[in-house]
């Protein structure tokens, strides 16, 4: 941090933290690990990344006038993505703009009919070695191999192999990545040894701690993937790779944020980062490539092309990652340019290509990706649903924290419940889906997607429907919580284009599962399971969700099943067996990658996709 | 080299080599891997060592008068052991006087019996590639498979390869280290392809520039070990890595002087940086452990054990070395704690595994290494022979640079030559040995090594002799340069105590010699062929050698033969060879390890060998 740096003062905690002179709060506070909403990408739209300069404020800007009240802004109140570092200030950054803490069930095993042999990659062994005498002068690393076998070793390891043997008396545990020697520890430590799964989201990143002896995960964490603020979507970050200096970033940014995880894991398990061997990595490709650094210029631009396809495998000082000094990295293989180590992760932990009949996997993200296991064949596709789900580019969308409206009933009236049971300031994607399902089955929105004028509504609907549809002709939208219950100082409502957003990325993922059962000659209502995967997958009610068209209708609503963060699962089980390593490798390269933009029904299923089912089915 | 270095220019290669000012040719020459052949040691009598001096002949002096025709030295033809680098000059080297066994591939000429053909861990493979298209999504690293077979990859060349392939419009060269790929360089560059070999002495550091196409050393270059600051030994060395960040200090220091030789040979040669791809080491197990932070604790005690033994291949990043940044280490396998990669090299450089009879390999230096080749076994031990033949712990010694007396003969008077013509400033080791053997020859030294008293001396000892022979019993010494002629500021004497420091350097040496040949039921007359390696084993005169019992006088003198320095020789096969390599394992692998000291003989033979030997044999 250059001399000219300028000291920002937190409220209330007291802490300082240094910013370079230009550089937006957003920024210098996703620096210091606080991570505000930005769904928007810090391009001063959204109007969520509120904070209060209390001292040393700049003058608003345009985005800053249109979306504070004069009010607001005389407060001091600001958006940190567009005021900026320019002179010492005291900043308080209210609890509702961070992102810290996720409402999210990372589940723990799902699904699982079989279990696996724990055969981690990571393996001890005790041994006890003759020391050294006239008759018997073999080198540090012959003596251990002939307790433990050949393995290879990096020079520090063999460099500090000397010290090692003679600190623990020659008696002690070999610790092995594979056949790479990692260290030799003083004693038995056979039942300490630890490995950390971590799924990349491109919004959200899921970490679980491992215990590789019993198998057990001993904690978990989540946090906003803080790339999120260089761009809410997978190829904005693309870009920004693109430019100077700009995959370093992208990379030091997700690096930090896997960072404090670990640290987070070991703490509330009460181990040491040195007890961690190995991390697992499972995300889609890009957020793969990023991670490690790989140049992602070719994910933009078809044909899709990565760098690698097959798994990797490196030292976690490489990335750097702080763990075992002489720790190691294990990356997912990757099917495609848009289908990633995440959907073979899934895949593992679904067991999808063993299962008996035509098997669907649907992972509803901010890419969503299908994968179709069928009379012995794997086929896999991407479909840009965009990150409406995760609550953007939706007017009133948040993503699932506090405040998040993330379920809405009717039942004579319209009831809503909120995360965390707080005032609520905005609606996450279960909600939406709820809501557009409502919206449909009361006719207030056409199979189209056309709102109705409350004047066209069937004779009939409820008085709490019919009353919250706008007939504003430049501004059709539907009341969801009005401005005096709402806690985001204004009314809550969904309009024409939120409509509009939903029917893109729940018409994207559709047009993938019906032009992948397509290309194998299935018809929906022969699909015997399909798995709804993604830790929003878990909050999307069945019903609704085959309501609203993002599941074909005709697979009956019973062959549904959740199925929760199988991208981290699958990194779990990555660690816990070297069996499951194969595996991947195996259905990675035996998995069909469909470019679904070059099928030539695309169009037509897309556009067919985006209208809404009737009612009847 | 100093800055007063002379340049050579070789004819018809067009490589220059630089030599000091007053080096004879034959030692220039050898510096920079080119052996001839000189039975007689260097001492101008058998005339084998012609060269043709094109330009720049210095006027032949009485030995080529004796052993060249008129025509011949009008031609320009001279002894290379007798004229010496004394201005630029252009020099060709006759296939004929090149000593055979040591072409091999150094040297790709044709007529050799035992050529190896080029076959480097670094290859070169120019390709060109289908563009990736929508019917051809493959992979970067799985399209460049496709072409080249499976490699392995380090994380930033993966990373950096899509921009790699396409700055090359998909056609170009990938660089390998084995299946280990280190680039994608655009168009044909299999033409430019280099490696450096170090030999990493105790004292000195020698490098030598290939091109792995050709074979060809294009450079060489020496400098002082800076570790030798911390101290002239090994075991000094050994015990300060034990210190508090002394093993760093002490590879950083090695490190900064292997950068400099290698900017150095870039520059002469006039290559990048970046085009040198490997980088091979051989010295003895400590000088290798401080190279690569390998913990020396255990080589300076009881049983000597090395952190490992086999060959070390890792990226030169790790070091670090500035050469390409993908480039690579190999490091030559050892023997054991005191029988490093040096003596392997020189074991690979000579054949000596497969000579016909009982071979010798003895690499005099600061650490004397002797490698017994007999009966299809190999022994092989350490003498610690001590700085002495340096120019260390020697009252007036000094390493072989400008100014050390280099030569002493007795034809009347006593005679000195100094390297560079210069002003004497001290003596070095070849000086030493010749000094102690005309002392021997004239009883002026009793074989016990004890200065008689000049009136102890035999009638008929020649005047010149006589005089310089001081009577002081408190320091008896004898005079070899008068005060008034000496550059050092007095006179330049050879006393007591540097008489007994050449005792147990060459005892030293010489014990190892005998108690190898003793354990292998071999007497020293049946040795069919003693190797004298090592920079310095170039300048002893046989005879000399002999006098003193460096060697065992029965060893008949034609069966002694110079062959350079072969570690830096061994190491630059290593570099032009996969089979090589291979081959320095075995000989490693299957080499005995003989500990003299745990010898039960040893305390005899140690007393036995120094006593100077009789006069006449």
């Amino acid at each position: 941090m250059g001399d000219a740096s300028i000291p920002l003062r937190l409220h209330p905690s007291g802490k300082t933290i240094r910013a370079e002179p230009g550089v937006p709060l957003i920024e210098a506070l996703a620096n210091a690990g606080i991570i505000l909403d930005a769904p928007c990408g810090g391009e001063g739209v959204c109007g969520k990344c509120r904070v209060i300069v209390r001292e040393g404020a700049a003058a608003p800007l345009a985005a800053e006038r249109r979306l504070l009240s004069e009010a607001e802004l005389k407060a001091g109140v600001r958006l940190a993505c567009q005021t900026k570092a320019v002179r010492p200030a005291r900043i308080e950054v209210p609890e509702l703009s961070r992102l810290a803490e996720f409402h999210q069930i990372l589940s723990g095993a799902p699904n699982h009919h079989r279990s696996t042999a724990i055969d981690a990659a990571i393996r001890k062994q005790h041994v006890e070695l003759a020391a050294p005498s006239r008759d018997d002068d073999a080198s540090d690393a012959a003596r251990l191999e002939r307790a433990i076998g050949p393995f290879e070793a990096d020079l520090r390891v063999l460099g500090s192999l000397p010290g090692r043997l003679r600190e623990a008396r020659f008696c002690g545990t070999a610790v092995l990545a594979e056949d790479r020697l990692l260290d030799f520890e003083p004693g038995d430590t056979r039942g300490q040894s630890f490995a950390v799964a971590v799924d990349i989201g491109t919004t959200t990143l899921a970490a679980a701690l491992v215990d590789l002896v019993s198998g057990e995960e001993l904690a978990v964490a989540t946090q906003l993937n803080p790339q999120t603020r260089f761009g809410d979507d997978v190829l904005t970050r693309i870009q920004m790779a693109a430019g100077d200096g700009g995959l370093a970033r992208l990379q030091a940014s997700v690096l930090e944020a896997v960072d404090r995880l670990i640290e987070s894991l070991a703490a509330s398990a009460g181990i040491q980062r040195g007890e961690i061997y190995e991390v697992a990595f499972a995300g889609n490709t890009t957020m793969q490539h990023l991670l490690c650094r790989l140049d992602p210029r070719c994910l933009g631009e078809v044909p899709f092309v990565p760098a690698v396809r097959t798994a990797l495998r490196f030292p976690a000082r490489e990335l750097p990652l702080k763990i075992h000094p002489s720790g190691r990295v294990y990356v997912l293989p990757v099917i495609g340019g848009f289908v990633g180590g995440d959907t073979v992760a899934g895949m593992l932990t679904t067991d999808l290509a063993d299962q008996p009949g035509p098997t669907l996997l649907v992972d509803v993200g901010t890419n969503g990706e299908i994968v179709l296991s069928a009379h012995g064949k794997l086929s896999a596709a991407a479909a840009a649903a965009g990150p409406a789900f995760e609550g953007a580019r939706i007017t009133h969308g948040m993503r699932a924290c506090a405040g998040a409206i993330e379920r809405v009933t009717f039942d004579g009236t319209l009831a809503i419940e909120t995360i965390g049971r707080a005032a609520p300031l905005g609606l996450c994607g279960s909600a939406l889906i709820d809501l557009a399902a409502i919206l449909l089955d009361f006719q207030v929105i056409s199979p189209e997607g056309r709102f109705r004028r409350s004047s066209d509504l069937p004779p009939g609907t409820p008085d709490d429907i019919r009353q919250r549809v706008s007939d504003d002709p430049q501004n059709r939208a539907f009341l969801l919580v009005p401005v005096e219950q709402s806690a985001a100082g204004q009314a809550i409502v969904l309009n024409q284009r939120d409509i509009r957003q939903l029917q893109l990325a729940s018409g994207a993922i559709r047009t993938g599962i019906e032009l992948l059962l397509s290309r194998a000659g299935i018809e929906p209502g022969q699909v015997a399971a399909l798995y709804l995967a993604g830790g929003f997958g878990n909050y999307i009610r069945r019903a609704k969700a085959r309501r609203i068209g993002l599941i074909p209708p005709s697979i009956p609503g019973d062959r549904i099943r959740y199925c929760g963060n199988t991208s981290l699962a699958g990194a779990r089980l990555a660690l816990l067996s070297r069996e499951k390593r194969r595996e991947a490798e195996r259905l990675a390269a035996r998995t069909m990658h469909i470019d679904l933009a070059a099928d030539p029904q695309f169009q037509w299923t897309f556009a067919d996709a985006m209208i809404f089912p009737s009612g009847d089915q």
